[in-house]
Order: C-alpha cells, then sequence, then structure tokens
C-alpha cells in the first residue's frame, strides 16, 4: 500500500457571484483574487514540495485546459482528467478514484477556495489520510467562523483516534439554525474536502449509486491518453445522472467520519467573502483596495479596478469592482445576489 | 428709458463638485445634466422668446467661447463680453453694465443654475427690474426648502411694491442657525440673480471700489470687437483686485432689495443636488439613473454613465457616476467633497 496522498483538484463549476471580474471564460480558480497566485496555483501550492503528497491529478471540463496547463507548475508530473460533460462531483472524483490503485489514497481538494493555514491543513489531510486507510470515508469539518447560511453543516458524533464520525450530514440551515450550530459548538461547515481509499470510494459507491459506478468504470476503461491529459470516453460518461458526493455517498455510506480543521478556510463565495479573507492587508479604517482607488471617509469598504481610476466618497461596507467594462457596486448583504444580475446571468 | 430687461448671464466659475462628468475643459454649464438641454441653454431660454428682454449679453472667460456659440442659439443678436482675466462677479457684471446705456435694467442670470419653474422666474424678474429701475439694487430672494449650510442667505426686511428691503445679508450659516432661519420663514437663499440699472450700479460700485470701477471702465473704453465678441482690454482689467458683487456692492448699499422668487432653484452644486433636482423622473423607489444601469433592492440612488454598464445591488442613498474614464462613488453627504478629490482637483 502506497503512504503517499493523492491529491485531486477538481476544476469544475462556474460562480459567478465574483462577476464582473469571474466570467466563464476564466472562472473564480483561475483569477489571483488574493495576490499574486490563483486559487487554482494555491490548491496545486497546497500539496506541493512535500514528498508525503503525489503528483496532483486535476479533473476539469474542455473548457480551461489551457488556463490549468499555464497555472499547473511543477515538472508535468500532474494528470489531467477531462470530464466529457460536467456531472457535478460524484462522477469527477469516481474518475480520479477509477484512475488510481485500488489502495491509493485521494485527498479531494475544490480550486475555487482559499486556505490561510497551509500547516493546518496538510496535518488534517494526515489525519484524515489515516482515516481514509482504515476505510472511513473522511470529510474535512471546517471550523464555522459565523452563522452561515449558504453552507452544509456536519454534526459531530463519536470521537475516534483523529477525527469523529458524522452523527448527521445537515443542510444549509436558516439562520436561526445557524446560530444554535454555531454556538453548540458541534457542527463544522463541510467544505467539499475529502479523503478516501480509491477502492472504498468506488465499492460504496457501487452500492449506492451502481448505475453511476458502472458507466464511470466503462468511461475509464475506454478513455484515451494525450500526454498528461486523460480523456475517459464520452458516452458512457455523458449518460452519468449527476450527482454531489454529499447526496450519492456521503450521506448514505455507515463509514462517514470528520477531522476538524480551523486552517482560515474560505471559499470566497461572493465579494464580501472576499473582502473578509483579505482582511490581514486592510488599512486601519478596514478598507481594502486593488488599483487606482482614491477613498476618502470611508470605513470597510473594498474597491478593485482592473483599470480605470475609482474614488469613494463616505462610505461604509460597500464593495466596488471595476472589472472587463463592467462596474459593479454592492453592499455586503447584497454581495450574495450578484450572481443573478442580468450581467452575470446573461454572459 | 428703455423697459425692456437686459439678461447678462455670467459663464465663469470652473466648477468640480460634478466630477467626473464635468470637467476643467467642459464645466458643468455646458453639460446636459438634466435632460437635453445644457444649464447654460436653459439660461438662455429662458429669458429667450418673450418681448420684455432684450438678447442676452453673455460675460465669459476665453475657454469655452466654441461652446458658448454652439449652444447660444438664437439669431445672433448676443453678446458676448469675453472677459481677459477671472476677476469674479463684481468686475464681470460691471463690464456688462459699462457696455449697457445708463438706464438699461440688468437680470444677471449665473449660466450654472436651473430653474424648474419658469414662469415664477419671469415673474420674479419682471418685480425686481421695476424696483431697479427706482434705483434698488435687487437680489432674487430664493425660497429656501431645507437647511442649505453651503449657502449664504438674506434676511428679509420691510415690505415695499413688489419685494423687500434687504436687512442683512448672511453669510453660510453652521446646520443649527440654518434650521433656526428656515423655521423663521425671515430668511432666503442668495442664489446670485440680480437687478439692476446700468448707471446706478456703476455709481455704486465708484463708491465703494473705486478702483475697480475705474479699471473696468477704461478696459471698455479700450476694448475692442470682434463680430459679436467684445474684448475689453486685458491690461486694465486684469490689474484689478477681484471681488464678489456681494462683498463688493450689495453689502455696502443702503438700497439693497429682494423679492422673492419660489421657483425650483437648484445650483445642481453637487450630485446629491443633481439628484433632488431629477426627482420627478424617479422610479417608486426613488432611483434615478441615466445610461446602462441595473439596480437590484436599491433605493433613492442615483446612477448615470456615459458607457460601461452599471450594477448596483442593496445599496440605499448612493451616487454612481461613471464619465470619461472615471468612477465615482459617493454617499449625499460625500457628494459636497467630490471636487477635493485627486481625479477632480488635478485635471
Amino acid at each position: 500500500m502506497s503512504s503517499l496522498i493523492h491529491p485531486v483538484i477538481l476544476c469544475g463549476g462556474g460562480g459567478t457571484r465574483l462577476w464582473p471580474v469571474s466570467l466563464k471564460s476564466r472562472p473564480k480558480p483561475f483569477l489571483p483574487l488574493l495576490g499574486d497566485r490563483t486559487l487554482f496555483e494555491e490548491a496545486v501550492q497546497r500539496v506541493a514540495g512535500d514528498d508525503r503528497f503525489a503528483a496532483p491529478m486535476i479533473v476539469a471540463g474542455p473548457d480551461h485546459l489551457d488556463l490549468i496547463e499555464t497555472q499547473v507548475g511543477g515538472e508535468g508530473a500532474h494528470r489531467i482528467i477531462v470530464e466529457p460533460a460536467a456531472r457535478n462531483t460524484a462522477p469527477a472524483i469516481a474518475l480520479a478514484a477509477a484512475s488510481l490503485s485500488a489502495d491509493d489514497v485521494l485527498l479531494v481538494c475544490p480550486s475555487d477556495h482559499h486556505i490561510a493555514d497551509e500547516h493546518a491543513f496538510r496535518k488534517a489531510a494526515m489525519a484524515a489520510a489515516d482515516l481514509a486507510r482504515d476505510d472511513w470515508l473522511v470529510s474535512f469539518g471546517i471550523a464555522p467562523t459565523h452563522p452561515e447560511t449558504g453552507y452544509g453543516y456536519l454534526h459531530r458524533g463519536e470521537a475516534m483516534d483523529g477525527g469523529y464520525r458524522i452523527a448527521k450530514f445537515v443542510e444549509k440551515p436558516d439562520k436561526e439554525r445557524a446560530e444554535g450550530y454555531l454556538a453548540s459548538g458541534e457542527y463544522s461547515w463541510n467544505g467539499g474536502i475529502f479523503a478516501f481509499r480509491a477502492g472504498h470510494l468506488l465499492s460504496e459507491l457501487e452500492k449506492y449509486r451502481p448505475e453511476m459506478a458502472a458507466l464511470v468504470l466503462k468511461a475509464v476503461a475506454r478513455g484515451q491518453n494525450d500526454g498528461p491529459r486523460f480523456h475517459p470516453a464520452a458516452q458512457p460518461f455523458s449518460a452519468i445522472e449527476g450527482d454531489s458526493i454529499d447526496y450519492a455517498v456521503m450521506e448514505n455510506t455507515a463509514r462517514a467520519a470528520m477531522v476538524p480543521a480551523d486552517m482560515g478556510w474560505s471559499d470566497i463565495g461572493n465579494w464580501a467573502a472576499l473582502q473578509d479573507a483579505l482582511v490581514a492587508r486592510a488599512d486601519d479604517d478596514g478598507n481594502v483596495t486593488r488599483g487606482k482607488v482614491d477613498l476618502d471617509h470611508c470605513s470597510g469598504v473594498m474597491v478593485a479596478s482592473d483599470g480605470p481610476r475609482v474614488s469613494v466618497v463616505g462610505l461604509e461596507n460597500v464593495c466596488v469592482v471595476v472589472a472587463n467594462g463592467e462596474v459593479l457596486v454592492t453592499s455586503r448583504e447584497g454581495a450574495q445576489r450578484v450572481g443573478k444580475l442580468p450581467g452575470a446571468a446573461r454572459q
């Protein structure tokens, strides 16, 4: 049994809530939102330069392969599995599992999250991998920092060596419930980071989604290599009824576990979340700026421009984003609705 | 004695508080801020098509003559007095007075104000002209609508036929005083609109600013005509120590009068004032937009763009202006400080 951890970096998902910076042609993972590195580059480098991790396996649709190959860096040891169609996370992860040896441990990492504390991440990854080797299906339980209503929660159960059983998966709660979860100390966010033993994941998928498992195995068996790219066969894969790994497997299995992870995680789900993630770079009044920006009597504002000067006067807790010829001005609360704007929706 | 009223339209003053729409190269009077017409065009047309008014006399610096001649319209009956240097309103008005007959009545009209009710304006102009013919120096007393701290006030004195004596000129008050003035009903705004008999104005200027009066007369005597343009001689005019008509004459004379004017006046002094002037065009939530604008959950916002789409989410009482490659976002209170922004100040 290899003791290496195999990072599986998922690049699916468009994401329009960071419009107008994030576009369909260049979505969130491939943008340097927090500094010089893109979120995808962060995801790659988070597991690089550490001999406990194998080279990454990247699962992505066909649209952004050029961006991926430009940004992946390293010595070309990576592999890219090209999804023939977008079918949500369960088939994407199963493609990776079926491309590895049965005893390899996968560490599933979304490419559109930010993790401030990489040391804490690696520590949690080791704990998760240990549990995965014992055939637990392991989710990272992100330490919640506020009563977020936009995420699913994990209710912690019985303690185990290095983690906990998951007592219950909880759907996105309302505000009151979210506040209760936060106060109780028994709940974590389900951040979409998982560790599995490849063979065990596939057998659990077989149990709960046999048709999906069969089509994934068929797509891999009939797939073709093209340098670092692997193209699973389109026909069987496209026939899959898509589903998330949570619904397809995690909420069904008897062996769901979690490792607690307090690592400065953010999914940068909207402009307000990005502002929070940049708090260390804020000025004394809590303002964060990028580009040519003049502020006067402002506090808690975030302003980013890819060109034109932006002048902001007398405002609090507002995000102003000028990018790709579009101008967005939103309150922090409004930031959640940006993806529904005509400009974002009709790209 | 001619019974015609001679409009004198003043085009001095830059004004940076409507930046980035208003630029030094094309300042406020020459912009169609409220609709199809510019404020200058409004000023011209306010006294046109009415045989009680003579053709306008325009006093302006050399920088915007092309804009003026494009926008003035009419049959070329206007005259333009080109100020050799900017020396504030007293010398500008005196140039016009010295270019008319002694018994002509001047109606001094700034070109950067909006007046919604032109009928009320003309009625006040007739009353002011009647008093001016009796050698009163007459100011329009604008009916105040809020406790503005940015204007001077006129304290109403003894009633006369068609108006009042001015008991006192009051400098820009603080908020508390302004509220007292508004509550008392005895105060009006000093809007910079005046009526004078030309000869009387010059003799009063002689009395209180003899050097200024002498230099103005010398500049006019040595001036040169160039079609509709009249160029007063530069050397004597430039030697004038500039001053406002209020300081130079109105606050000194024993014969200051006012006519009340409730005519939907606004000096469009900043973006919030423009929003107020456009209230009739607001949607049900009090939003005013111009250009390509998408609003979501907004109230009381004003958004204007000369090109790029602007999307605004979840905001109240904010002005967003995109013009000439600049982006401005300001609170209503902040609107007063726009002129001090680096973008506005360093054009």
